[in-house]
This record gives C-alpha cells, structure tokens and sequence, in this order.
C-alpha cells in the first residue's frame, strides 16, 4: 500500500510535474497549472526554469495567480514578480489582499514599486488596468536605423515592438505612430517621420472603459493603441490580445447578467459554493420580491372565482410577454454594446418595436384562438357557454402583453443607460419579472371590458 | 424653394459626400457609408480615390458590402474586387445572389476566380472561410536578409508581415514560423531557421469552427494561425482582427439566441420589418405552443375550485423555477463554451447543482412564508384558517421548483452538446418554458400531499 502511494507520490511530485511541463507550451502550462491546488501549482512553478515561470505568470489565463505567488518562498517570488510585465503584475496585485500585498510590495525594486503604484490607482476594467508600460517610443529626430538598432535591442523586453510610438524630442509627447512593416520597408538613412502615418494615432485615455479599448482596437484592425494622459505624454499601450481577454470576460459576464445573476469573476467549477449562492440568491431574492406583486392577483380574487377558467391561461400569457421582452432587451443591450444605437435613438427603437409587437402578439393571438376553438370543437375541454368570448379575451390580452413586453423590453437598456448603469444589466428575469406584474393588470383588465356582463 | 432643394443636393450629393469622405480614416468612411442607403453608398465609393475604395470594402464592418457592390459600374466594380484582400472577397460574394453572382465572379482574373472557389467552398463560420491567402513565406534554405529583402517587396500585398512561414524547400509543407520582431533582431546572414521558433507552429484545419480559432489565438496570445491541409500545406492564415470581429459576431448571435429568437445577421435598425417578425415569431410561437402545457392545469381545476388561494402563487412559483434555471443556463453555456467544462463533467456540475438548487429554493421559501404569516397576521390577506399549511405548501414546492429549475438549466447546455447542437441555443425563455410545465406539476403534487384532508 504504501509503495504504490509513494509510487504515485514520485510520479506527481513538483519536482516530476515540473520536468514534464518545461517542454510545453507556456499556455499549456497554465491550462495544467490550473488543474492543482495553490500550494501545488506555487510547488511546480519552482521547478521551471525561471524564464518560463515568468512567462507563465505573465498569462491572464493562470487562475488564482495571487493565491500561487503568495505560496512561494518571498526571495523566490521577488525575481519572478521582477521579470513580470507590468500589466499583468499589477493585476496580480490588484486582487490580493493586505498584508500579504505591502508585504511583497516592499520587497520589490523601488522603480518597479512606483509604477506599480500608478497601474493601480486606475479604476478596474478601465484602459489604464489593462495597458502595459512596456512599449517602443523614440524621438521624432531618429532615423530609422537608429529606430532599427534600438528596437533590435530592447525587443525581449517589450509586449509589442510592431507598433512603435514617435514623440516630441523636447516635449516627450506623443506625435505619431509608426508599424514595424512600414519601418523596415524604409529608407534607413531616411528621417522615422518619413515613415509615420499618414494620420495622428487614436489614442485612450487611462480611465476609458476597456470595452471601449475594445471597440476601437477591432474597428481600426490595430495592434496597439497607446493611453496618453492629458498632457499628451504615452502611459502605456493596450494590446490586441489584452483587449481580446477583455472582450472574452466581458461576454461572459454579460451573458451571466443577462441569465440574472451576479457574474462570477471565476470558472464554474473554482468558485466556493458559498459565493456560487451569494452570486445568484441576491437576483433571485429581489426577482421573487417583486414578483410577489402578482400575488396582488388577490384584487382581482372575485374574478377568479367566477371564472376559474381565465386562470387556466395566467402562465401562458405570462409567460408570452417575459419571452417577447428577453427578446427584445437581448437585441438592445447588443445593440447599444455594438454602438450601432445610441441613447437619442431610442424613439426609433420604440416605434419598431411596436409594430413588432402588435404583430407578434397577434401571431401568438390566433393560435391561442385556434387552440380554444379546437378543444372546444373536439370536447378536450369545455370553456362554458362564452367559450368564444374567453378566446377572444385571450388573444386581446397577448396583443397587449407582447407590446407591452417588447416596448419594455426594448426600452429598458435605453432607461439604465440614462441612469448611468450597464444596458447589460438588464436581464432577461429582469424583464420578464416586470412584464409578469404588468401582463396580469392587462390580463384581467381585458376580461372585466370583455366578460363583465357574461361570466364576470 | 426650388434653390434650397438644390443647396441640400449639392452638399449631400455623391461628389460632395467623397470628397468630404477622403481625407477619413477607412474605418470611418465606414461608419458613413452605413448611414447611407446602398446606392448612395455605392455612389460616393465611386467618388473615393481607387486605393480608398479599396480598404474601405475590404473592411468586415462594412454592412451590405454585396448590395453596394451590386450598384457599381461594373466596370468599377471589377478593379475594386481584384484589389481586395481574398477573404473579404470571398466574404461578399458568400453573401451575394445569383444570378449577380456568377455575372460578376466570370468577368474577375481567372486566378481569383479558382481562389475565390476554393474559399468558396468552406463552410460558413469555419477557419477556411475566415482566413486570407495574402501571407508571407518562404523556403527553409533563405537566409534572414533574403528573407527580409522578400518582405520588403510584398509588404503592400499582405494582409500581415508579423508572422512568416518557413516551408520545407522541395515539398513546400510548413516547417515553422518566425515572427517579424525575432527576424529584424537576428544576424542577416545566419538561415532563415536560426530566429524560428521553438516549437512547431500551431495550426487549423480549414474546417475547424471559428470560434476554436479564436480560442487557440486568444490562449496562445498569437497575431496568426497558419490554416493547413491534410499534406501541410500552408491554405492560408487567420488573423488576430479576423478572430476579433468573429469573437465580436459570436457574442451577439449568443446573446440574441440566448434572448429567445434566432441570431439577426446585421444591426437592429437594418433589419425589415418581415425579417424581424421572421426571426422572433418562430421562436415566440414554439414556446407558446409549449407553455400550453400548462393550460392542462384543467387537470386540476378540482383543486382549484376548492383552493381559489393557491392560485395565487402560480406566478411567483412559477418564475422562480424559471428564474433559477436561466442563471445556471447561463453559467453552463459560457463554461461549455470557454471550454472550462467538457461534457464529462456533467456530472461534477450536476451534484453541485443539486445542493445550491436546495439552497436557493430555501432561501425563497423562507421569504415565501415570512410573507404569509406577515399579511395573515397584519391582516392584509385572509389566507383562511389553513394559513400554515399553505405557507409551508408553497415553501416546499418553492424547495422543489428551484432545485429542478438549477437541475435542468445546468444540465440542458451539455444534452444539447451531447445531441451535436451549440449549447449557447439554450435560451433564457427556453429553460423558463421547461421550467414553468413542469413546475405546475410540483406545485399541485406539493399541495396535494400537504392540503389533502384540508381544503382539498
């Protein structure tokens, strides 16, 4: 027994898993390094050469990173954050918590520790957490051998050298970029400027939201835009694959927001259970709050007793308006995230929205109709003497519920961004809570003009 | 009157419009050209300088690039398609009817032609019909200067010069990559294969999904992923901007499929009025005719008579049940999707599914009966004299609906996969509609158990 426990113990030691990873890619590293536990993971990050430790955690794919430095002896953390970009640092740093955070902090290079400082006093999500201080920049009196020479130079040591940023030689700021295809296709005797864009480079600034970052990165096909502050000096630059992280994390969290929960910050299967519930009872509590409201349905409690059979049809019409609503709202939160619509377009949005909706609710009307009439015709079910006054009543009420839901639905990113929140806040419980209050007044508001007088 | 009209034609007129458009970054001219309908647009692209046009349709965010296209002189229109990079052409004539179709390809250079058939012939949303043909490389027995000295030449032809293929010599199959900042930085006479990577370069098939291209740059931080076939050959290579926008088209369709309709293809307002109903009615109507199932509460309509209060709380029980399983929907698509999980692991999600379903349902039924007593005893709703039982009836449904409601949202992603559907077709109102049939059924099973003797 013990044998095969130290077998298996030999076969999975830091030291084994180690000498297996180096080979690998670094990406591949963190995928197996995501795999163990913390304290492993730290385990076999020492037995990489430190190179590759360095490149691994340079990866903003490798959960947990805070957690694994934090486990590592401090003299071998320190050369490891050291070699770090100062991105990917500052992240590391961003999510651990004091004291282990001074701690470590003060045992860095005091240059390191500065500009550490300002990456993290930018607001998370914004271009100033995502950029990376590591990038070429010469002055515009170089030439492009010059450029040549200095990039060939400081290239391992930079995210990116195929953009390349050309400043003011006095001011030091910011005056055009340059690509390292257009440069090695110059002249090398020639000035950089010969070189230069035809345009001045689209610039950010460091407290524009990523998303953003993202939108102008993928419009322009860039590989890098540079983050200048208000004097015109560059900060640092967001990378494409920075920004394709960005894009990825943020449609997740969409997606998890628009299913109606907190988004985790995490995979599925990492986060505590304890979270797990924190994230989605929070919704699902407020949801079920307001949804109570139906329960209002007691005013209506005559009716009901009178026509049990109007009952029969609450979840379906309920139902028709929350489903036409996600409908609507998905369509709008993409839109406004795309900046294919802007805030003053939301009239356009309403008056397509419903026409759409008396269509669709019509729709869904005659089936309702024909479903009723059948039943009734084939003796599935007897309505009562006004069966057709009930089918009627039906169809009326999900014209009006589907509009409603598809102009609520269409309207309501529109409201939370003037209020100054996310549109993709809005989700699709969200919608259909609001719509299930509404659509019951409509529901029996349409019965008591139709039916009072016959069954009501 | 009529001088006014002409003041306004003249500024807007194609002329004008070109003009005012030159000086304009391509992604802009863009922008403008979108507000425009196709064939004004058209009209002013024939006003753009020939190299202008040119980028401008080679853009993806160009919207009905065929339609403007269709519009032009032909004669106009063939230069402009033959300067085109090969992937966007192939992009519009996808997109583009016969017989217009076969009209235009014939009068293009026959080798365009046998280009564009072959990347014709890929499916939609594959690397093969993403990836450009316009790619750097060269022989293994190239020095770094020749290697250099060739880049220099076809620069202005390629879609990218970061990233250069090196081929075997004799049977032209892919050796290995270099990328452009290893090459500047290397002794101009060493081989070409002395910068090259370490390890072999990763590859696509042509047939592999899009989205797994975008995985595999995303995780490897790549610019480029050369696309090969079964002899390696290299077909061509799919871009890092390719990827952005194809990452970007992937959000929307998934949030709009997650919404409950089917993917629109182009920006809300440019969608007719047919399409739009076209694209949600379908949906709209099958979930109607599914939520008809709960109509069949006409089994229970006994029950109901007798217990008009239990009626009540079918909404609220309902959208709960609902609400529970759209965020685990939406958790499960993105983890499917983001690869954390594997269809294995429907197991691992399911046994923590089942406790946090338990526990979110007690949580709402615990707010369920603190409601009941609170209205029964401040006397805001008499609930009859079994009070309790019915607290405590639609507590524990609640307990039921909620753990079903997670179960079954969790679990519909990977049957959908394990079917060979995309697990991101599982919509919000989908899992509601599940959720709502069968919720009824646990709610009068509930109420039978506890209120049989009582008021039932």
């Amino acid at each position: 027994m013990e044998e095969i426990v130290l077998e298996t113990g030999e076969a999975n030691s830091p030291a084994a898993i180690g000498s297996r990873l180096s080979n690998e890619r670094a990406a591949d590293v963190v995928e197996a390094l995501n795999e163990l536990e913390a304290e492993m993971a730290a385990a076999v990050l020492l037995h990489l050469p430190t190179d590759r430790a360095i490149e691994v955690l340079d990866l903003p794919g490798l959960d947990r990173a805070p957690e694994i430095v934090q486990k590592l002896p401090i003299e071998r953390a320190v050369p490891l954050l050291t070699g770090m970009s100062a991105d990917q640092l500052a992240d590391v740093f961003r999510q651990m918590e004091e004291p282990a955070r001074s701690g470590l902090l003060r045992r860095l290079d005091p240059d390191i520790q500065q500009s550490l400082g300002r990456l993290l006093a930018y607001p998370e999500d914004s271009a100033g957490s995502i950029m990376t201080t590591e990038f070429v920049s010469v002055p515009a009196n170089w030439t492009i051998e010059r450029t040549l020479d200095h990039i060939r130079r400081v290239e391992r040591t930079r995210e990116t050298v195929y953009a390349i940023y050309v400043l003011d030689p006095a001011k030091k700021t910011l005056l055009q970029a340059v690509t390292l295809r257009r440069l090695i296709s110059g002249d090398p005797e020639s000035p950089i400027m010969s070189v230069a864009m035809p345009r001045r480079p689209i610039t950010l600034s460091p407290f524009t939201d990523r998303e953003e970052a993202a939108r102008l990165i993928a419009k322009y096909d860039l590989l890098a835009v540079p983050v200048v502050n208000g004097s015109g000096h560059v900060l640092g630059i967001v990378t494409v694959d920075d920004v394709i992280d960005a894009i990825v994390k943020e449609s997740t969290e969409d997606v998890q927001r628009f299913g109606g929960m907190e988004a985790l910050h995490e995979p599925y299967l990492r986060v505590g259970f304890g979270q797990m519930i924190q994230k989605r009872a929070g919704w699902l509590s407020a949801l079920f709050l307001s949804e109570m409201l139906t329960a209002s349905m007691q005013f209506f409690e005559g009716e009901l007793e009178k026509a049990i059979v109007l009952t029969l049809f609450i979840p379906l019409i309920m139902s028709s308006g929350g489903n036409s609503g996600s409908q609507a709202t998905s369509l709008l939160i993409r839109a406004l995230a795309l900046q294919e619509l802007h805030l003053r377009d939301w009239w356009r949005v309403a008056i397509r929205e419903l026409p759409t909706g008396i269509a669709l609710g019509s729709i869904l009307g005659l089936i309702a109709i024909i479903r009723i009439v059948l039943w009734q015709r084939i003796g599935f079910y007897d309505y009562g003497e006004h069966w057709l006054l009930i089918a009627i009543t039906v169809a009326v009420a999900l014209v009006g519920i589907v509009t409603f839901g598809s102009l609520a639905g269409s309207m309501l990113p529109f409201i939370l961004q003037r209020l100054g929140f996310d549109p993709a806040s809005a989700s699709a419980p969200f919608v259909a809570t609001l719509v299930d209050v509404t659509g019951l007044v409509i529901y029996f508001g349409v019965a008591a003009l139709i039916l009072t007088g016959t069954i009501l």
